[in-house]
């Protein structure tokens, strides 16, 4: 089955959660099941299952289960679409900075020539 | 006064909105008024007050009144930090799958020449 493609609003929402993104932090480093995930928050497993039931949602992780051990695997996919998006909006920004800085510098030559 | 710095959390949930996204890029391009920044909305004005408010609160936008009109700049700072947080993961995930090449690689070579 194809994972679902997580809309920005989604993938923006799961990444508001310092726990949510920690788990994000840890996946990066390759798949873990779900308890070496939780073993570093001092929370009960039912509100950490929460979280990452927020992140599978929305397609950020997928999860499997072999056994009895369920393994999570962070999805590329979303969190570049929402680096990309920040990243046309840096692009925006940096552009009219620089037309900016021209206007500056057009202001100041005619105020030198005239 | 010193606009407060968002953290993450906000960040990433004042962007987890369409309506609040399309303020962050327009404001891109540069100040505009609210009401300009109103206009291609289908929304009551104070529906549209509540989400430049979110904006505001979490310093990813500042507002500035000059006699009866208000006008809005983005602050880059925010999405800035927000940009690098998801740059740090993608490239946590590319050295991840840069070392599983290399394991490829080395199993490759040892089938080879085994």
């Amino acid at each position: 089955m194809v994972a679902p493609q997580p809309t920005l609003d989604e993938t923006f929402r799961a990444l508001s959660d310092p726990t949510r993104r920690a788990v994000v932090q840890a996946l990066g480093r390759g798949p873990a099941s779900v308890s070496e995930l939780a073993k570093p928050f001092e929370m009960a497993l039912p509100s950490f299952l929460q979280h990452l039931r927020v992140l599978e949602d929305c397609g950020l992780v997928t999860t499997r289960k072999t056994g009895r051990v369920r393994t999570c695997t962070l999805r590329a996919e979303p969190l570049a679409a929402a680096g990309h998006w920040l990243e046309a909006q840096r692009t925006l920004w940096t552009k009219r900075l620089d037309q900016l800085d021209r206007l500056v510098l057009q202001l100041k030559d005619q105020e030198d020539n005239g």
